[in-house]
């Protein structure tokens, strides 16, 4: 077995976070209450019509549907992505600038291979979603972290670093940034400061890839324009059917700069060909002839109520010195125990106690002991969610007075 | 824009086969016989079957078949891969050990990222599939050439290039082979050349990846067994969905040794999290509740069929200076102009006299001119093949001509 280590590149070989992964896999017990997983809720959707579509997509459709198709995607999904990103606050996107990807992790990991050399720099907010930093880890790139508030990205400490990139010559391939209702901080950018990080990113010459799968769940129904509105041509903006219909048929997009598109759909294709036919059709009938907006605002409604019910409940039974990002939207609430608290050892002991959640070291790639931990409240019933406070609540409590 | 091109990586700036791509591009008219595509044929698919299949999967199941799934694949999905895998000639194979990923492409590519580092060399079959090919340069390694011939990789010619790269002091990430019905050549590795090369790849530390989409496709209905089957612990083994039911659903796996799993399951997940929940249910019940493999041998001998019309053809109407490969199985029919011959020349003007094939220069690393072509028989009618090639005499021949 010892050869069979001989086989693996240096960056499988270098793979990060199994300690929270392989906490993960024994916490599948259905007897705990998980704060972990993202998962949307799903019941909402209308099934049995969904399941009429689907069907008579293969039986009326197969020879299209099962069969290959173009490598950029279906025009009709193309389209169907400008009509999701109007939403999403872009009202002109070109579908002939859309790529669509099986899922937005792929179009991450797509940006990696068309942007990025290994060695480069990443500029990513602290913290930032895992799976960009685990794709980011596989391309061999240093995630640099820049500084963040309640708020999102600093755009100062966002200078600060790129001019230290600069001084450094370090080429910086792209900011990463998830500007509305962060996974895993929930913050929301406000848009003064989404107009400062593009003129900054402009001023150093850096591209910006925007990852926005939760901009349309807003709890006051108005998200906020994306970065990608008024900055066209210096961002790649990424949008996914995950969270507005269905994680499931792995269907994503990129809506990427005129002077890239080759080069972005060229190296899609060089990983995947293109995403499913069947769930790009689906995804398409699902917005073209379904109540697809009504379906948001009453996920993004039950959402709302499931996280005023978290927050209600850490509020209740939670240690006050335990600080929290109150969510306007998503499906994420982050918390910050006092420094010296240790996250990744909660996690266990949450386990024992009955409930899970996700430590901050999965979000950083900042290497050390961390004291922020992510709650997701976007799968659970409200009743649940309070029980996994309750549950964790010893857990919490006592480690926050260890600190002291 | 010139700023623009500063963004692109340096695998992403270095992208080849534009020639090809480009009168691809134009090559979309209906009017012209494509010999190019090797699309599977699947109107003989019970589609009303399927179909019920499809829709009762999202209407009665959809909050499983729409929401996310587990990043190696859902178990049941791996067990038919498992029975896929037991009629490709692999009896035993253990779900455990299996991948799930969204087509072979991906599988393809995920083993770059787990195996190989940038600068390495993959030896490959020349000729050998464009999309791993592209896959392998955008990953920065060099797919160096073994010699080959009608009965694909040549055992001594594998033997005397690993001993190249040891004396040059190169890592081989791997040796990455279609035994067969290769894509394009058809060649099929006869049996003992399949353990002759085990051997030589054991001797040389060298990982095997057998890429096997099209074993089943044998117009004798009897699968050659493949490398994995008796040599596990030194080969990846790639199945797929895409020709025996459908390309579309995006469903292909890797059958991965014990001691490479973990690392290649991970590297598969940074790159899309998982393969497509409603795709991989709908696959696993294309096995375990149709007919799949009674669907195998229907397109096996309407593709044996094809092939001999389109063998027919190209022996009555083309130069018999141009030498051809009969293919056993699978979709292609490989011919070798005399050299001097430029096919990629040929193709453009045999688009012009109404009929497209691949040319050669897309399945080689070697750089130059190329007189080899694909041609496609899995997807057109018997008589539209003949008329392709009719179109295509006057070209060919005079190609030939020009040799004298």
């Amino acid at each position: 077995m010892s050869q069979s280590r001989d086989f693996l590149s240096q960056r499988a070989l270098g793979v990060k976070q199994s300690a929270v992964r392989d906490v993960f896999d024994i916490a599948m017990d259905p007897n705990l209450v998980s704060l972990a997983g993202g998962n949307p809720w799903l019941s909402g959707l209308p099934l049995d019509e969904l399941g009429k579509t689907a069907g008579e997509l293969v039986s009326r459709h197969g020879t299209e549907s099962l069969q290959y198709g173009p490598g950029q995607g279906l025009e009709p999904m193309r389209q169907a992505a400008c009509t999701v990103m109007a939403g999403d606050g872009i009202p002109d996107a070109d579908p002939e600038l859309v790529v669509i990807t099986p899922g937005s992790q792929a179009a991450i990991d797509t940006a990696c291979r068309a942007f990025a050399n290994p060695g480069d720099v990443v500029v990513v907010e602290d913290p930032t979603f895992v799976g960009a930093l685990t794709s980011f880890n596989t391309w061999e790139l240093d995630a640099v972290a820049a500084g963040t508030d309640e708020h999102g990205l600093i755009p100062a400490e966002l200078d600060a670093t790129l001019e230290l990139m600069e001084a450094e010559g370090r080429r910086v391939a792209f900011l990463y940034t998830i500007p509305s209702f962060a996974n895993p901080s929930g913050a929301l950018l406000p848009e003064d400061r989404r107009d400062e990080i593009a003129r900054i990113c402009a001023k150093h010459g850096v591209l910006i890839v925007e990852d926005n799968p939760y901009g349309q769940i807003a709890f006051d129904g108005r998200p906020l324009a994306p970065i990608a509105a008024k900055h066209r041509d210096q961002v790649v903006y990424l949008g996914t059917m995950s969270k507005i219909f269905s994680p499931g048929v792995r269907i994503g997009w990129a809506l990427v700069p005129a002077a890239l598109k080759r080069e972005f759909y060229l190296s899609a294709e060089s990983a995947f060909i293109h995403a499913s036919t069947h769930g790009q059709m689906l995804s398409t009938a699902f917005v073209d002839h379904f109540d697809w907006q009504g379906h948001v605002r009453e996920v993004s409604g039950l959402y709302k109520e499931r996280a005023e019910a978290l927050w209600d409940a850490v509020k209740e039974h939670w240690d006050p010195a335990v600080e929290f990002i109150r969510p306007q939207g998503g499906f994420f609430l982050w918390g910050s125990l006092p420094e010296g608290a240790d996250t990744l050892e909660l996690m266990t002991e949450g386990i024992k106690a009955g409930a899970v959640f996700v430590p901050g070291a999965a979000f950083t790639p900042v290497e050390g002991t961390h004291s922020t931990l992510r709650l997701a409240f976007s799968f659970v019933e409200a009743e649940k969610l309070v029980e996994g406070v309750k549950r964790l609540a010893p857990v919490v409590n006592e480690a926050v007075a260890r600190t002291r």
